[in-house]
């Protein structure tokens, strides 16, 4: 029997996470739920969101019989591993820790700045991750950027007016022109990393990672890398969440029984199913497949 | 006694309804919730944001004592205007049949845009209004916008380089300098405005009326008329709303008993407080006093 891992969001930005442990683990099943009806999770109260976390890692466990659970959900990771870690039997492995984890194993200096949802931000919770692992993180709310990707105003820079000089023009492969909306997207990421980094040398730090604190901002990375000063390194969590996956569960894919394609992911959604088939592929990087609506209650 | 007028938004954007409401209404009481635990409506079924929308007008009228109810939310006024009028015994007005009255005012042509969110666009509830009045309406989402509008990337627009010409630039008082974030915004609001104009004249229109389907978008409204072409008029759902309601309720505000000036709005959210009293205030144009944190329910 292939292992079932089970994948939590509060919407489908996990979906780069389960793109990640794909990538790591192709031999697993997956089963993703995006609790749509009941995003955004930020806004909420710890309370809340527990509640709602633990009824859709029981739904994962107890109806899609996942062995191990992630929790590709910055805020529920902040805020509710203790509590979905409750609510079932089953390993389960948040975002926060394997993103500090590839911070500390990446920086130099030990300074690392953090780019995050409001709500993630203000959980501080990557700053504590951080400061137990011995570095000093600065973390910034970049409200923009989730509505950006939602929007598609990200693809490929090459030829960009904004970022790109003429020299790196002329040598770059004519694929993609310029568009107004990506230039768009590059502005704002230039202010946001304008801000934070003046804030950072303000307080006499000297950053060599950005850790991306959001299961959106993958989707970015090849603007976020043009973006940041020569020498800073840019870490996913998605991707550090994997590797630590595979520590965790990976001896499991060795069975090698690989799932027929259309067998091996299921997503789930509480609602917006429509907006979740037709954003999602683009965050899984491979069609999402039908995308079917279930009803935890309120 | 004074009446009190109850304002009902899924958020705080409502509060530009507010602001058009107590500068035509300026003896009345009101009473403004945002079902702030609840939002986005945008992305749920019809069904729920009835039952939500009904929960908050109950509050408004059986514990606020509300005489009148403005629904200044787009999607609760698109989807939910009949169940919130079955819910209370009280008039009730949303924002979309203002909006289409003004924007039939206003227009020669008989065309018409409208920007809003993604969730008003696809009800269709503006076109639906406007070709019951004999117009033809042309939609866009612009899910950018609210997001901006929340950063703070507003604000005056006196000597940007983006749209001001050098004839404007040079008469213009230098009151503000251009900064980098509203020149985002500025740039936004054209990318949208040129794929809906080039729309509209794909399909043989000639619209001469931008209609504001968004509570938020009043924020907006100076970047938004400089960036319409030549001659085309920016109506604002919030201010037609307001005059609609000073039509249906404004004799009350005849008694003129004006109240204390901190008796007058008291604002209540579901959840959120504290950003609603951070945000609130810029849409209010004024502090909005302490919000209390209401329960409504799951």
């Amino acid at each position: 029997m292939t292992p079932t891992i089970g994948v939590f969001d509060s919407g489908f930005g996990g979906l780069t996470v389960l793109r990640a442990l794909m990538a790591q683990m192709p031999h697993a099943r997956y089963a993703f739920i995006g609790d749509t009806a009941r995003l955004p999770y930020g806004s909420k109260s710890r309370r809340t969101i527990a509640r709602y976390a633990a009824q859709c890692a029981q739904f994962l466990v107890n109806q899609q019989g996942a062995e191990f659970l992630v929790i590709a959900c910055n805020t529920a990771s902040a805020l509710a591993l203790d509590a979905i870690q409750d609510a079932v039997q089953v390993p389960v492995l948040g975002v926060i820790e394997p993103g500090a984890e590839a911070a500390r194993a990446a920086s130099r200096t030990g300074d690392v700045l953090v780019i995050a949802t409001d709500a993630t931000v203000q959980s501080h919770a990557y700053a504590a991750a951080c400061r137990a692992r011995g570095l000093r993180a600065l973390e910034m709310a970049c409200p923009l950027l989730v509505p950006l990707v939602e929007e598609g105003w990200t693809g490929p820079l090459v030829g960009d007016a904004v970022e790109t000089s003429a020299a790196q023009a002329a040598s770059a492969p004519p694929q993609v022109a310029a568009s107004p909306q990506v230039a768009v997207t590059a502005e704002v990421i230039r202010i946001y990393l304008a801000e934070l980094t003046a804030e950072a040398a303000a307080l006499g730090m000297n950053p060599d990672v950005l850790l991306l604190g959001c299961t959106h901002y993958p989707l970015l990375r090849p603007l976020l890398e043009r973006a940041v000063p020569n020498g800073m390194k840019v870490i996913d969590s998605a991707d550090a969440t994997a590797e630590a996956a595979v520590r965790l569960f990976g001896q499991q894919d060795a069975q090698k029984h690989s799932p027929s394609a259309q067998d091996q992911v299921r997503c789930f959604a509480t609602d917006s199913v429509e907006k979740f088939e037709r954003l999602g592929s683009r965050f899984l990087n491979r069609p999402t497949g039908k995308v079917e609506l279930v009803d935890l209650g309120g």
